[in-house]
Formats: structure tokens, sequence, C-alpha cells
């Protein structure tokens, strides 16, 4: 099933992407709870939305946004790291995230504006040390996202929040795709990152050295996990700063983040 | 105005402490926007709360929990750092919180739990990219927090995030001072650490060298703050880990973060 997050009039909904278009499926769930009864349950289709609605972003109120860094050996080589064992996990605030095909804006006090494919994991059953062997059951479903990084406030102090944390720069698909329409833990996906037309990432999920399911278990190991979280899984080689000459992205761009059989986002850069 | 958030049977709501106790205020603001209108109009003192309430996380639900490191030059001394010219800036997430008084779980995979005493801010007007000289404006009132961290966890990977996340090790205390109580900035302020009555961390808030004005102005660059957002502000020094020989947590401790005219929190570590 394909779940698609829209917005209509003032309205946030849940839809169905079906064969003959988005069939309504309730009102975008306004909790954690709310959310994992849903999970729980399952979604029904009902009528048909008509044209006209736009992608907003599948954040459940109160969700919390998880991310890995460094999940992909050939990115932390790019870095002049080595492959690590044990993740950079950071987080991402609310007003970080923007809705695909929204502008993302270009700082005003950096010229450092970098893409990063990445494949999404929401969560639908929460937990606390979750064992590996059992982390799949607690995905509710795949999506695509687009980490777009500030590298020099990445790199500005200690840690890298705010360069991961301007306003509307992580963009995030809103369609979730359940874990029955892809391969286990959706590994073996093409994912690319493909600016004005030219593919700069061109990597696959089995190369991730911490695979979904570990993910999970490494994160429920100091949180408590909540239907709604979302997991961005890091992304692969290819990122504009470690390019030679480094490549960033300016107003005007196009930067698509596409995984095959997940989907496609595609944002412009806003001057 | 010293206004305190505290829970009786099932309901959290807000409280003003009087010299005849505490006075209740209404219900708990449910988002950034009910905080912000609060913030403005005010809160006046209703009837007397009854005994045995206890003390709520001042959360707002949405808010951020923006977190500073290395803010005092001692503290980054002995972490065998030099005193940043940006801060190091984390992020933790609502289930890290604990309320003053609740147990704090120690972790079952780790030993080394430290104490950091912070002041803590709370947003009262948001805003994005606010002048230094602005700043104070934007600031609600003024707490205690106990930035528990799992030492080991905190430099497993790239980022701190796992070592600062641990359910409930975020002591947030429930009183909120409104700045006309306090030095301007909250400044000139002793704060410490008690570890089973021995003084560990003896300092001043003045020792910052992010100081509170700067620290907004600094957040705001590249995230739009919003009314209920806190800021912790970063810890002296004196913590267990930089101690000879280490110094760490252990179930049955009892750990109390006091700043002048702003409060006292006290916790027991929970096997």
């Amino acid at each position: 099933m394909r779940i698609v997050s829209y917005r209509t009039g003032n309205e946030t909904r849940i839809g169905i992407r079906t064969e003959d278009g988005l069939r309504d499926a309730g009102a975008f769930p306004a909790s954690a709870e709310a959310f994992g009864s849903l999970a729980e349950t399952g979604l029904q289709p009902g009528t048909r939305v008509p044209e006209g609605w736009t992608p907003a972003i599948p954040l459940i109120p109160g969700a919390r946004i998880i991310c890995i860094g460094l999940n992909y050996a050939e990115h932390a080589k790019e870095g002049g790291r080595e492959p690590p064992d044990y993740p950079g996990l950071f987080l991402r605030v609310d007003t970080s995230l923007a809705a695909n095909g929204e502008a993302v804006p270009m700082p005003a006090v950096s010229d450092r504006m970098d893409w990063e494919a990445e494949l999404l994991v929401v969560i639908g059953k929460g937990g606390r040390a979750i064992p590996e062997a059992q982390a799949l059951d607690h995905v509710f479903g795949y999506g695509v996202f687009n980490d777009i990084s500030i590298r020099d406030y990445q790199r500005k102090g200690a840690q890298w929040t705010p360069g991961k944390n301007f306003d509307r720069t992580g963009v995030t698909g809103e369609e979730i795709v359940t874990p029955d329409e892809l391969p286990k833990g959706a590994t073996g996906l093409g994912i690319r990152a493909i600016l004005n037309g030219q593919v700069m990432q061109d990597a696959n999920t089995d190369m991730m050295i911490f695979p979904v399911a570990k993910a999970i278990s490494i994160i429920s190991e100091f949180m408590t996990l909540k239907p709604g979280d979302l997991i961005a899984t890091g992304t692969p080689s290819g990122v504009g700063y470690a390019r030679t000459p480094p490549v960033f992205m300016k107003p005007g761009d196009e930067i698509v983040i596409e995984i095959d059989r997940v989907g496609r986002i595609a944002s412009k850069i806003e001057g």
C-alpha cells in the first residue's frame, strides 16, 4: 500500500494511492497514539481525492526525526573517515522539514548547501531495546528523504546540529510505502540524487553499514521509539562537498531524489 | 513571578508560587501558539492548589530542547578541548526528560552516568535571526536543568545524541522564574551540582562563553524558535568523568542541582 500525506484547503489528511488516483483515508493522525492505532488496524481507501491536493510532510505531531550519519562506507571514506562501528546519530527539529515540491530556502548566511539522498523509515509500533531480529515488525513503511545540509554550519561547532536544522531543508516525501511492497528491510533498492538532470549519487540501499533493523535496534537501545518517529538512514557517496571541485546548490537549482520502488521527490532551491 | 508546571490527578496544569503557596493559573498550554499568547498576556493567580501536587516537566507539546555543549571554558578544558568560538549544539527528545523528583533510571547498558548542572532558558516569543541586542526580549523565564549524560554512549559515535537521549535523564525543574526577578540575562548566579551531599560543581553563570542573548542569536540563525522551546545553556567544570579518579553515579545516589535565586532540583538514581 502507498500511503500519502496531503493537504487540501487548510486541512492535512492521509490518502491511499490506487490505480485510479488518490483515495482519502481520513484525517491526519493527531498523535503517536492515534497513528499507532491506525498502523495496527490498517487504512481503508474512501472517496476519490479531487485534483489540487499538495504533498504534506508525514510528520505526526510529537514524532521525532532521528538521522544516521556515515551509514555508507564510500560516503564515510569521501569525508575522510573510516567506516564507523557505531553510527553518528543526530536529530532534526520539525521546522527543519519541507514537503516534497516545496521551495527549499537558500540560507542567507551560507553558500554551502548540499544534497543527501536517503531512505526514510516510519516507525509504526514503538518500543525500547528492540532486538534486531524483531525490529522490522516495528516499521510502518518507507519513504524518500533529502537531508539537505549546510556544510559550513555542520562543521562550525563540535556537533552537526546547526548544519542539519536550517528551516525547511529536510525534504520529506509524502508517500510512504508499506513493507509488503518491498524487499525485506528495503534492501537492494537503487538510490539516486539528481541535480539539474545530472546524476550525482547513484548507489544501492544494500550498501548500508547499519541496515534498517540494526539501526532500529541501536536507536531503541537508548530511547523509546514512538509510532510516527522518522529515521533517516544516511546517504551514500557522491555528495557535493566531497567532489573535486566541490559542488554546492544555488538558487534556481532543482534537486531530485529517487529510490527504486519507493518514490521520487523534487525540490527547487529558492534564493 | 515563579511559574510552576504541576500534576494533580491525571491533569497537568500551571500555577504561580506565592507567599501562601501555589495558586492555580490554568491548564497546561497545549501548543506553542497557546503558550505564546499566555507569555504575552501574562498569568493570573487563581485558587490555591491543595497539597499533593507533583512537579511536571515544563515542556509545551511540540517544543524543542536545544542544548549547548562546552559553554564554560573550564569545562571545555577539563574535557581536553579549547574554549570554542562556536558552541557544540545538540538536541534532546521529549522522552529524554524527567520531572524534578522523579527517579532517573540507570541504563542497563552503561555504568557511566554523569551529572551536568545547567541554567535552562524558556523561550516566550519565537523568531528567526534574532539579533543579540533583542534576544532577551524573547525569554519567558529561567529554570534549572540536569543534563545527565551517559558518557560512553556520548562518545560511541561521531555525535553526542545517544549519550544525551537516554529515557528520563534530562531533569527539568518545574519552576520557571521570569526575567524581572533576576539579573539581566540571568548572569552572576551561583550554580552547583551536589552528589550525595558533596559539592561537585560550583561555578557562576557569568562564566558562560556564550551568554543567554548570544546563544539565542546563534540558535535562531539557523532555526526558527517557537514559544516554549527550551535551551539548556551548558555545564561548568566539575563533571564526574573528568575527575581524578572519575566519579559516576550509581543506583541510590541523590543528585541535586541548585542555581541561586532560580531554584533547586533533586533526583534519585534508580537501579
